[in-house]
């Protein structure tokens, strides 16, 4: 089933329309993929997706059995009748559902060099829509709020992650020699037997060596994770194409009062953000709630607060406080919390010497409430 | 250090200089990868490199004390005195080292959209060279051989994946109630121990219900690796960026004689092809000869019998038959064997119900001689 709903649908078609493309295609191959075509489409990868101004949508996949199980479109061509073009296919597809003989046609920045010099070739009339960053903000903007489909998808991979998480503490709880690397593989591993697809991203494990660094770098060693100090394991899960992200952090045996102090002040940071968060709140003002506290005690904000999760791990709307460049503010928006976003939130201090600390959780916007999602937590293990 | 020789290098100058192109560029990033980067300049990812057609090379990367360490190149620009942007530190590069004010360049199939777009802003006057896919083909070519710094890798890589073979062995002799994913894991573990970066691809694991895949899918499961009849595991790492590939055959318990004629049947191919590969012999009579054997013993080979390895796992050449049909005939060009080719041949037998057998290791053409690399051979194991 596709994530996107009638009405998103609906404003994306309003929006070609304004811009004159009278179709949009969306590439997903090994040599440039993008989560939009199991955004618009269900079908979750390697294949082309064609839509035209009016709606009608059009599917060339790689793989026609799993298109016929998750893909919600009106057509779905295969390619064996097509002499295995998906060229032909689309001239096809576009010689029936377009009326004009010179469409315009809308590709994402990605979309490869080789992929617009076959649309000149087998669509010879068509023009491509030179602005492809602006279909890309598009849909990036209807994907900032979930539609419900999404919000149980999401929902269901916070559950799986906080299964993971208990496992993770137990694994902590019992660390003797355990390595970085470890923990990363043990998670790796533990996710899957929990029905994970796989991880959303590479489980970043740093010990109080390493934990200063905002993603530290290899995101994971041989060297122990339970020395003692500050540790953190930054992991996500993914599920039905939906991913997790939470920062669970650690402190092992005695530590500094410079440590327990960045603990104090990154959850009186996080307890103000997580107050504050509501619908309609302007969300730059989150991000400056979490810097003033912070930078109050002397830890300089320089990161995001958190961002928005869905098929990506990563996306929109991100947290950041409003920019002071004068140049950067010209084409700054003010954004508010929106029914149906769904936040990862992320303060935290780092400081060389002595380590770092975050504590990241998922949350959701429904119903107009805000919910939890994920339930990380600073553990203390002496 | 840069894979690509200086021979190698005029020859890829003088094919610029045929095709009119001033400029090449290899862009590699999170919007489109390419193991051409790494080749080219020795930096291994997210850059921006231009060549010349007199052979300036200029690299943009992302992280500049990375490319002060791997690159081999006339110029690193930091992107600092760029405003942060690859198309300004470009736009220097090319006032500066091209003559031409109007410059045809290069790009590659999968260059971004957007790429493309912006040399258009940058460098106003310039022209895209419309057949990327020539550039692409060339640069294969070359590849098909490999160098000597690249044999170098290969070989290394290879000695990894013997150390790692005979783990994998015992971890199979050793086995119990071990899962697909259980020997997955542990290679994608004991890999990274033994040095790799990482796996040069998801390990196939398939116990004797689904061997007889060719590539099967999912890549493991929960389902027990040594149940009786045929197992195998198909895996690769990838050390300095270069990878092996190769695949361990298992015969769990007593076995049909169906899957003992599918085992002497694929290695009687195997030792013939193993026999014949030398210096200037075409590649098209090698996979003839896998071939003939095991469709004469009923098994058909709807597949290539092998490919080279390098920087992809699926590197030139690619190992089959002369084609019948006429039309792909009219494309065909007769390969042969040549000093420096680093391949992976992998024939076998795959009967749905008896489940598949394959063996693959990994050999060079090296001082005029064929080197086994790997050495995987059939465990019986009772």
């Amino acid at each position: 089933m596709r994530s996107i709903t009638t009405e998103k649908l609906d404003h994306l078609l309003a929006e070609l329309e304004t811009k004159g493309i009278d179709l949009l295609l969306v590439n997903d191959s090994e040599m440039a993929r993008t989560t939009h075509l199991q955004y618009l489409s269900g079908h979750p990868t390697d294949a082309l997706l064609a839509i035209t101004q009016s709606g009608e949508t059009c599917l060339m996949p790689a793989d026609v059995p799993l298109a016929e199980e998750h893909a919600e479109v009106d057509h779905i061509l295969d390619l064996i009748n097509f002499q295995y073009s998906a060229m032909n296919a689309l001239a096809d597809f576009v010689k029936k559902s377009v009326k004009t003989s010179s469409p315009v046609i809308g590709v994402l920045s990605n979309a490869p060099f080789q992929l617009v010099l076959n649309l000149q070739q087998y669509i010879p009339n068509c023009k491509i829509y030179q602005k492809p960053r602006e279909i890309g903000f598009e849909l990036a903007q209807l994907r900032a709020t979930k539609t419900p489909l999404e919000l149980d998808r999401l929902t269901d991979v916070a559950h799986l992650s906080n299964n993971l998480l208990k496992d993770i503490r137990r694994f902590a709880q019992n660390a003797s020699d355990e390595t970085e690397n470890d923990l990363a593989f043990y998670v790796m591993k533990r996710m899957r037997e929990l029905g994970a697809d796989e991880n959303a991203f590479p489980s970043l494990v740093a010990n109080t060596d390493r934990s200063y660094q905002l993603h530290c770098h290899p995101y994971a060693t041989n060297a122990p994770f339970n020395k003692p100090g500050l540790s953190i394991i930054d992991f996500g899960a993914k599920l039905n194409g939906y991913c997790s992200d939470i920062t669970q952090p650690f402190a092992f045996g005695t530590i500094s009062t410079e440590q327990q102090k960045m603990i104090d002040v990154s959850l009186k940071a996080y307890d103000a953000v997580m107050n504050m968060i509501d619908i309609d709140v302007p969300i730059h003002t989150i991000a400056e709630t979490a810097r003033d506290i912070l930078e109050g005690a002397g830890y300089p904000m320089n990161y995001g607060l958190g961002h928005g999760l869905g098929l990506e791990e990563h996306d929109a709307p991100f947290l950041f406080p409003k920019p002071t460049d004068p140049k950067r503010l010209e084409s700054w928006k003010e954004q508010r919390i929106q029914e149906g976003m769904v936040l990862a939130i992320e303060p935290g201090a780092y400081v060389k010497g002595e380590g770092g600390f975050r504590l990241e959780n998922d949350i959701m916007i429904r119903n107009g409430k805000v919910e939890m999602l994920t339930e990380a937590r600073i553990e203390y293990i002496s």
